[in-house]
């Protein structure tokens, strides 16, 4: 039994997971100190642990799947449980095969809008050339409106992201996350994957059509008071201070600020699962507040990302020249 | 110009808000140190204030509608704007007319599913007997998927709700939420309104079919281990010190556990906006972790919030007996 609010045994290997476990975050890619659409992917590299407690013969698996890196799931009551009911997605041990479903999973990419992330999933089938209809590409998750899931060949695209709000010490931008359990607060690291960022940079200098940069995410807990902004329904600070602030920001690398990463990143670190945000800056914060782009702009700005991550999966699978 | 940090000064008041400044929440209403299926009211007294700042002559309406209560919004910089554009909502003061579209809203209900306050939204229409077909109750935020929004008559239903992660300080259960605003930790408020629940709680004495109480609802980081669950990817305590803790939280009244409230909470209380919680809870968090209950069974428990909302709404419009 391990003691209460002490911080994960990183030795302690549970291979072990779950679909939700790659609602995963982390740093970044994008132009400017700006606001950014974001697409996050996650790169399993050997999703063997798609593995229900309750099937004990298929716990052998696990030295079948023996590789380079397993997926950690650190809760040590999962293995005694008889069913494992994934509320959010509507799935669960007992009523659906998950190894089957999601075995061959090797890139899990997960976005803000229901539609961006069907939009790439169909993308994704199409750019990886594969046999099945696109008409079969269905919202696994349909039986409930919180979350969508489409799946193609090894990849899989979910929305929305599983949190919404995170924390970032602001004042000296540390990569850090504070979670609340029980009665304490438990510092994570955010750090991320940093051969991962340099992979998917590499990517896009085959693409010529839009400048990518590495750089530092900030994630705030809202879009208005969080993010300096002066066009909330509050606003207690002035137009210097708010330009001061992202200046500093600017100077410690940040190049993106959105609302998601930060516990997604922390979990990722602590599930040994390899992760990436992508990111699309939609406006310069040191200019503007407001996104006041024409409707066709935005939508060929959503979809960098995906043209990014497309290109990533494609060479790591072999598929480009 | 007001210092950076400081907090709103309660006495600026400017009579303008925007639909997205009705995206809070508030403490509740619920049985059972429980998980709950959320759904939020909120009473705007008068809503004069939908008020494009680049229109001017609508100003003038804020004396046409002084009355009880105004909904503040606490930003000195809205008036100099040309244009507002609610990115998230694919709405604008340019493009739509909303004071037409929203004046005469006086309820606005926010949930965590579209198809659920869709179907809230349906059954409003039909309970308050209005005329306008059906079909015609439309997404009002139909040009995007990141929110939707249904009107019938002075209600709107919204999902989802704005702030899916808030922070509850849950060693002493303070109602309170921790805003980072640039360099500083703000700390606002949470108190929701006692006569709103009251006057909810008198509603569900009519019905018989349902136990109703009133009670905390505490406010998490996350599902797993922000709610003391052994359940999730991460678990790092007993199931002594999982069930000590419930059982001090209920001691300390809470009745429910939810991951929206907090920061509704504090904006209500900010914006001057009466607000309530109402929660079905789904299951005892001192007896399980998982919601196991059949479909059926947990279509009829998300139904009955608004059961209780429209029985509210009814009675304040003077359509009850």
């Amino acid at each position: 039994m391990l003691a209460p609010g002490c911080e994960l045994d990183p030795d302690q290997e549970v291979v072990r997971t779950r679909p939700e476990d790659y609602f995963l975050r982390p740093p970044s890619h994008a132009p400017c100190t700006a606001c950014g659409t974001v697409m996050t992917v996650h790169i399993v590299e050997r999703m063997a642990s798609v593995i229900p407690a309750s099937n004990s013969s298929m716990r052998s698996d696990r030295n079948t799947y023996v590789g380079k890196r397993f997926v950690h799931v650190k809760n040590p009551y999962l293995d005694s449980m008889d069913e494992d009911i994934l509320y959010h997605l509507y799935l669960g041990t007992k009523t659906h095969n998950l190894p089957a479903m999601f075995g061959d999973v090797k890139f899990v990419c997960v976005g803000g809008s229901p539609n961006r992330m069907k939009a790439f999933a169909l993308f994704m089938h199409k750019e990886l050339g594969l046999e099945e209809a696109e008409e079969d590409i269905k919202d696994i998750c349909a039986g409930t409106d919180r979350y969508c899931m489409y799946k193609t060949g090894p990849v899989t695209a979910w929305a929305p992201p599983p949190f919404l709000l995170c924390f970032m010490n602001s004042s000296n931008y540390h990569p850090r996350f504070e979670q609340v359990i029980l009665d304490n607060i438990v510092t994570r690291s955010t750090e991320l994957h940093k051969e991962l960022s340099e992979e998917l940079f590499n990517c896009s200098k085959e693409i010529p059509t839009f400048r990518t940069l590495i750089g530092h995410t900030m994630c705030t807990y809202d879009f208005y008071e969080g993010q300096g902004r002066l066009d909330g329904a509050l606003c207690s600070f002035s137009t210097e201070k708010k330009l001061d602030y992202l200046k500093r920001a600017y100077k410690a690398g940040v190049r993106n600020i959105e609302m998601e990463s930060t516990v997604s990143a922390a979990m990722c670190g602590l599930c040994g699962l390899t992760a990436a945000v992508v990111c699309v800056t939609l406006l310069d914060r040191l200019h503007c507040d407001q996104i006041n782009l024409p409707h066709d702009v935005l939508v060929e700005y959503q979809q960098r990302p995906q043209l990014l991550i497309s290109n990533f999966i494609r060479r790591r699978l072999g598929l480009c020249d």
